[in-house]
């Protein structure tokens, strides 16, 4: 198959018919999109990549590939509480085979269809496997949520359930059989609960490189600190027969999640129970923001746990 | 080194002191950026990923990896006759060689600022070495330029030179000594040219495929077809040793030029010195566009000449 055919092929299977209304006004097939703002709304721009064999091993299938680099991004607005509204896609390739192309296009456009999202552009080349996608939202001018407002007596509160993706990693490299992948495949980006987060989080971040830091970007952003109760962690089940520190060692520690990490006014509280709710999500609230420097992790006992590590490093190996 | 401290570096060095006048709300450093569209503008897109030994020989200098990536996305900007504004960087890098980020971040910047563009946002992953850049620019409402306006008896205009990256690319295969690579590594995106030509061009296109291949685009959009005149070709000193059908292979044919193409109508000829001495930059008439579906390529003598190839195919051995 040639470029150009390939191309076609990616454009053609997931281009929308009708895309005037979602601000396009030129789409994929020329040099660039051109794209309408709505009035009264900034931009908001992510653009993460994912390499084989560094963000899913080798082997995964392609839905789930396209499924995890559009959800990674789409986490990225949801985290600055924005609305997706566009994606560009630049696909390195080995080879040019149908099969895996219509799995990947099938897995991206079951996702992009969720959150209403448009491909307008990308480029289809040849290399080792790797997917770039930018993702472009938009927010209403000046109330992105960001990860510098958080104040001492805020609720630290996480979405969903954490270390499970990591937790799938650890199985799969010890060669456990018939593992369910999808916590590590198909992280759920929180697009809803980052749009409702406007106004009342005052700081928010999405949990890829693991709990302790990403909460540490968010503290180092806002100058504070925090406590971190472990008992109010949320656990995937597949933690459930872990001992509690390597429980906790995978929730502290562990990558590729996704959840939204946010901390709140304690007066925004009783909004919990009502986005819980209305979005059918699990919210806990696992600790508060301290003036103090620093997380200190709790036991239920009022001990302290240090954790053996402190999130994702792609080049730890160098340091 | 860590991920963290090398995503730091790359967003010291990158990062402008004063990014408010930019329309940055928001830049490097959060989850995503948050980007301010002049009311009246429309929102440009393009994204291109340049792999080692696909886009770029292995050993390339990083400072000319950097300024490649970079120029190829504010090249397809050009095209539509946007004003970039803001990049995002996606670095997959084998290893984290700080000598070689250096490099890497002095060929960006240098290019980035030239063109006033601030850097807004990415990411740093381990994997084989790979470079993926969005560029985001704006064009006033409704005037880029596009593929499909072009129009029988519209000029044929090329910019600069083409056909000499293809002929670098020949002689490093060669392995010739001291080649100047310049023309390979180092393109120059056309983007006052682009801007210059709105409400002017037809239509217009970057050439990254090869003149035939980018000129093909054009006319299949615009539902016509060309003639071009191949002694009008402009070609670089590189290429002027070779025979005729040499060098008009490699100036149909190859791509990596960067040069725009675009179509005039006919009374907007006189531009075409004052765009010149403006801009100090080459243009050259290389051909009409004619009703009749198709490119006729012609020599001096009035004979048709049968190019070899249309272009460059990354999956061309597969199909």
């Amino acid at each position: 198959m040639k470029e150009f055919e390939l191309i076609h092929q990616v454009q053609q299977a997931l281009t929308e018919p009708d895309c005037s209304a979602a601000g396009v006004e030129l789409g994929i097939g020329d040099d660039a999109a051109v794209l309408a703002v709505p009035e009264g709304q900034h931009l908001v721009a992510a653009t993460d990549t994912l390499n084989e064999g560094t963000h899913f091993p080798t082997g995964t299938p392609a839905n789930d590939i396209a499924h995890k680099c559009l959800a990674v991004n789409l986490s990225d607005l949801a985290a600055m509480g924005a609305t997706p509204r566009w994606a560009l896609l630049s696909l390195s390739l080995p080879r040019a085979e149908p099969g895996w192309l219509q799995s990947f296009i099938r897995g991206f456009k079951s996702l992009a269809q969720e959150h209403g999202i448009v491909l307008v552009g990308g480029d289809t080349t040849s290399g080792p496997l790797s997917v770039c996608v930018t993702a472009l939202g938009t927010v209403a001018r000046g109330s992105q949520l960001q990860r510098n407002g958080a104040q001492s007596g805020d609720l630290l509160v996480v979405s969903g359930t954490i270390g499970g993706a990591a937790r799938v990693l650890e199985l799969l490299h010890a060669g456990g059989p018939d593992i369910d992948r999808q916590l590590l495949d198909r992280p759920r980006p929180r697009v809803k609960l980052g749009q409702s987060l406007v106004g009342f989080a005052s700081a928010c971040i999405d949990i890829s490189d693991g709990l302790l830091a990403d909460l540490g970007h968010v503290l180092k952003s806002s100058g504070c600190g925090a406590r971190v109760e472990l008992a109010q962690l949320p656990y995937a089940d597949i933690l459930a027969d872990l001992d509690d520190v390597s429980k906790w060692n995978c929730q502290l520690s562990g990558g590729d999640d996704y959840e939204l990490l946010f901390t709140l006014p304690p007066r925004y509280e009783p909004m919990i129970a009502g986005w819980q709710k209305q979005l059918e999500i699990e919210l806990s609230v696992i600790g508060q923001i301290e003036t103090q420097a620093g997380i200190r992790c709790v036991k239920a006992d009022g001990g302290a746990f240090d954790p053996a590590g402190a999130g994702f490093e792609h080049f730890a190996s160098n340091s």
